[in-house]
């Protein structure tokens, strides 16, 4: 073990400030152009080496990517909130991604994932609400971190600015890779297919949570792991006509739509586990007497394992395409984004809890959260398939409204803790 | 114009018998052995000649004739019944259709269309309704002559008993057809595919209508024709599971099936005129906690002309098919009886019009009967594909409770003065 | 008969050019600020007592009010496309409609109902295109005159100038009656609420008809007459709850939404006539995983008669309730307008026929238009109840596009003669 | 502990024989009357106490009873299989319900229920199946003791042999049910009802179990319990019509029960535990061109608690009911049989466990069965709202074919070794 904790105490007001910032500038999913301009311009300000953009994006794999008009005003306004335009010409055009390397020799090769996508929600505004009081709540309409991420984000900075302190005395390779949109779980997939994760041996990624205790820290495990997750949208196309004078010859999408609405609510129960499929939007039609044409459905279906999940989409593919027949209508599915199932491989977990019980930096814990669907999955099963391993590692950073409503908050003392937490199992791991 | 009304007169009280004793042992679609063999019998009396049985019947073309099981048993009643057993011999196995034929030399070729069989109806017992008081109700349970069917039979006995007497004053061919299952859209189709119309140059059939006053004629023209039908039987085939164990396991029948039953009662009006559509019956699954892996539906549609009635079959069909793989569901679709939509030839109805107003045998009207379907339009498009013509003849039979109800009557004293006027009209076509 | 035609001659130039004046400057339903305000000062000019605004429209009447901005932003378009300020203020918020009443004392009351307002259609800019090509194109971005309400306009106009001339020699009251949102068939209803109507003994509308040879005139009769309408929308209110973790808690407003769109669609087709039903949108749902909250479609119905109509809304209505009741749903339904089904009186029909057959100005014919639905009907039958009769009279127009399209036009000139033939006929009624 | 062996050695040829004497007379539902008349003939002779029929069967709480024609017939077919008379008209009317009675002075009240009802199964005939090797399988067509409940009444039988002998000894009361009717979950509702199980102590049920090695004894428990169910038909009620003539006229209950089908199975998953629906059978309707006025099907609800259970039948009795108010049908919803979920009482299966140890007749186990529902839980709620506890058991007894197949079969040697650890088990309980 190094002493990590002086550093972490020397930084901690930067990295609390910039957690701010990140904060009060949030970005949705494929546009944290700012985030990720201003963590490259730090890890490079540290002496990192610097991988970005479509360096580690696999640009066809990207999927419920933003329109080009959304990509580009999104851009402008990152420029204007004070975006670092050298490396904002690295993330244009949907590549927010960047990730430190410190490599010392050959040796292991470990990764730490962190995330930097906010959510589609607009901030509760009250004082109580400590960023809304403390004036770092978000100054962009209907944007939030109501998840933690910006905390993730300086978190991995943190890792990286000590590690590069003690990358001397270790061998092997750290990989701290700041993901985008990980909220619509995209941004791991082109990660994944850049091969910038091939060499990887252990893989972790950090989730803040604040329903519990701060500084509780354990590691997702087993049947509690997280659920499979697809999404996709079907388009019925069909044919208008005018519906009072030429009924006959309309072909009603409308009728497509509402036909797979009721039928995919209905896939049957499956006694493997759980599942879940959701119609949540659909939008059809143009005017009143006029034969529908052409109906939008978003779709999620979600499995305990990877296999439910399958279940769910060969049934709901069936029923789509099926409904569309009904009514001579044309369909389109469009995939929107999906994450296996999956936890932590359990003995890489046992070495990170060894660990925590040693250094006592965090408290170990064996309380499970209820945990949903996690892009990073998709980035353990590749590191799996490649021979390594993988963990998901919960703190508890409570006190804090829930996750995902306007009033999510956390406790920021469990930030430095978690880098000196994180840097120090790191170190162990590389130590010569 | 001859003078039948004499022999009319002289054979009324056997005429008169003879439709009692019909309506007393009424007949079920492909089932009127009794009442085809008694027919045989006495247009052999008479000296017909006489097709009967498989010469009349293309064994194929049959369809919805019930099982063989019930065939057999019926065949047993007849004869207990007292139907012939010569003629029996030849109706044996669903083929109870008789034809008169009366020919003297080269010359055209008339037919006219009778029907013999009763409905699943059981008939009125109080002592006011007609045939019950007179003693001469149905004895065959369920069974009942409600649309004088029994009536035309004897009608054409009639009109063959007198033209016999003619037949050296007349040139040409007299086809007196005897047809079953009309009721059931299903006997006129194996006798066209017999070939036995392939020579009609005109062809008629006649109806009596009780709602009419007694005498009125009148044929059915243009848009106030019968309705084109078609009957199928639907059959999805799935996949049973224990519901409650394994609900995934099992392909679901009745899913499909209901489905079905909603879109197909959801099949678009047509701006070109009258459609309709009918799922009257549907028996699925076995038992309550078992995936249902089978489901049967009856189906009805009816079009105000033959080319809507095919739009409602075509809208059908597609919606079956796409219901069964909903559910991934097998399909069977079995035809059970259909009939073209169509009416007269407007100037051979004109010709018997105007004989009717030149005999005064009956009273030319235009009224127009609200037709339903009727199984002869097959007879007439065919006869019309061979070059012909035809015409559906509608003759007032009231006063008289409603077609098909249990209270169904008709003034007996019609079918003289159609005898006579059918004859006539007959005996002036092809008159040396 | 009075000499009109010199008169007319003498207007025709500014007729046409307020015809194309309007036809430029279109004006959605409820929004006609412009033209009634142009059309009130007209009528002031030539010393017509005017009735205007909220004196001749109910305002708790009106039904599918536009928004009160959208309101507003149309009045400022008004008013920059040169609108008369001072009628203007007269029909703010909704109340564009206008009439003149032309009175010598005691007598009949005469009312012409002529509409203004023009359709959601973006006009042809072809060259070929007549207005297109005379620089008199709709400058209102996807709003178009293609329904000829433009010409009935200034056909009412022109009615006006001539009877002015005239007032002496005619005892009793013209109520010549310029109505808003026909094509929504709202605007009459409030005319109607507002006793405007109550005292006329005879009625008519105009239509301009472009299918038909220019200058055949004929009246709506019989069965070929308007079909009865109802517009509404329907609101299903559930409650959302995250698709993945609480399904249960759901009430899922898309679920009665799909209900109601097939079953709507299946409501049995009636034997006594031909009807209709159109779910053209729906729009439900925010967000793929949370259960939909609220859906809203928009529904249309149809009948041949005004209790063929009231068939439809019952089962809709019905339909709708239990959708809503099946995943206890909460519903609202809005009506968005409608119109009862119905024709001319044929009385007064004949005795406009025969004056054209008289008169000459234009040429009597039998033709039936396919008449769609009139908002007109809403006035004819109150005029009905109030003891006097109505008629719908229909003017060829053509050449030119079909109605309701962007490249609908009308021939001009039978605009003069229509004025001439009304006006002369109104005379006649009137004349001392 | 006492020394029950001996007894059962001298008592196993009897009880094997009746075990294949009720196998091969096996008796449906509410049926058993032959069966509950032996077991009621052999208790007297050993000199129990009896209690039977009506005395434990409260006539109102019988559900799913059979037709009055059946019961009759049934009951003809009992006397002629060697029913015992004396006691067969004590059971007659479907009250086929025993129950024997040890009691020595005041003390505890301990009771066992057995069961005693077969399944509709057509019993294989194959030389390899050992109850028709040895030549007792079923002679009751479609009737067979495919579960087991044959051994279960035996070992009943055997217990209360055993323990009368020991009477003396103890203080206290025994009372061993044999139930009717448990496969369809209806037959513990009527005897709780009568208020038999009032003033019970512990109670406890026993279930042998093919896929365990013979001998194995377990108690069901905690989340690994029974689950919950319901059974009910619902009938909907609408109207007849022609459906081509007059299709406005019709309330058709096919559409009602084609939309219940689809919306029951969508009831949404529920987050805290498994859920069942299924609807296994539909009858709906009786001729094709008839709208369709009565549909009945057959539905099951399951979910893992009461709760959830409970969860299933209030969306399904609303989906019902708003079904049923689509096409203004009315709705009959006739329960059918249920039980709630539930499993031992861990104190009182510990007690078990531990004299299992202890006795070593047969071997504690901590397999836990896949359940299934278990009409007993119904006993044991109401045995808890009195004070009292229970407990499940099952013991193995393969090798046999799978439960409910028509291979089913058993060890027959574990009927031994259970009768004495459960008669030794009471006597511990109730030693003096």
């Amino acid at each position: 073990m190094i002493n990590t904790r002086g550093i972490a105490d020397e930084i901690n007001d930067e990295i609390i400030s910039l957690r701010r910032d990140f904060h009060k500038y949030p970005e949705l999913a494929f546009t944290e152009f700012r985030t990720a301009s201003l963590i490259a311009r730090k890890l490079n300000d540290i002496g990192c080496e610097i991988k970005i953009g479509r360096e580690i994006m696999d640009a066809k794999s990207r999927m419920a990517l933003p329109s080009k008009e959304i990509l580009e005003k999104e851009f402008k306004r990152a420029i204007a909130q004070g975006g670092d335009t050298e490396f904002l010409n690295k993330v244009k055009g949907g590549f927010p991604a960047v990730a430190a390397v410190i490599s010392n020799g050959k040796g292991p090769v470990i990764a730490l994932r962190v995330d930097m996508d906010a959510l589609p929600i607009q901030e509760n505004s009250s004082s109580r609400h400590f960023p809304f009081g403390k004036g770092f709540a978000s100054v962009n309409t209907g944007v939030m971190h109501a998840c933690g991420h910006d905390a993730h984000a300086v978190t991995g900075l943190g890792v990286a600015e000590i590690l590069m302190k003690f990358k001397d005395k270790m061998r092997g390779t750290v990989k701290i890779i700041f993901q985008p949109a990980e909220e619509i779980i995209c941004g791991a997939y082109p990660i994944v297919k850049s091969g910038f994760l091939d060499d990887v041996d252990r893989i972790m990624a950090i989730h803040y949570y604040s329903p519990w205790d701060p500084g509780l820290v354990s590691c997702t495990r087993g049947q509690n792991g997280h659920l499979a997750i697809s999404r996709f949208d079907a388009r019925f196309k069909g044919r208008q006509s005018h519906a009072g004078s030429k009924p006959e010859d309309g072909k009603n999408a409308l009728m497509s739509a509402a036909n797979a609405v009721l039928n995919l609510n209905a896939i049957p129960r499956n006694s493997n586990g759980a599942t879940r499929i959701s119609v949540g939007k659909l939008n059809a039609g143009t005017s009143r007497n006029v034969t529908c044409d052409e109906a939008v459905m978003e779709i999620e279906t979600r499995g305990a394992t990877t296999e439910l999940n399958e279940y769910m989409n060969e049934n709901a593919l069936r029923i789509l395409k099926a409904s569309a027949e009904l009514w001579d209508c044309k369909l389109e599915v469009k995939p929107m984004g999906s994450a296996p199932g999956g936890s932590s491989d359990d003995d890489f977990a046992d070495e990170i809890m060894t660990y925590a019980k040693k250094a006592k930096t965090l408290t170990a814990s064996e309380n499970q959260r209820n945990c949903g669907s996690e892009d990073f999955i998709c980035m353990l099963e590749h590191v799996r398939k490649c021979g390594g391993k993988g963990a998901v590692i919960s703190i508890g950073s409570g006190p804090g409204g829930p996750h995902h409503s306007s009033e999510f908050d956390m406790n920021e003392a469990v930030i430095k803790d978690s880098i000196v937490f994180l840097s120090g199992f790191i170190f162990e791991c590389l130590q010569k």
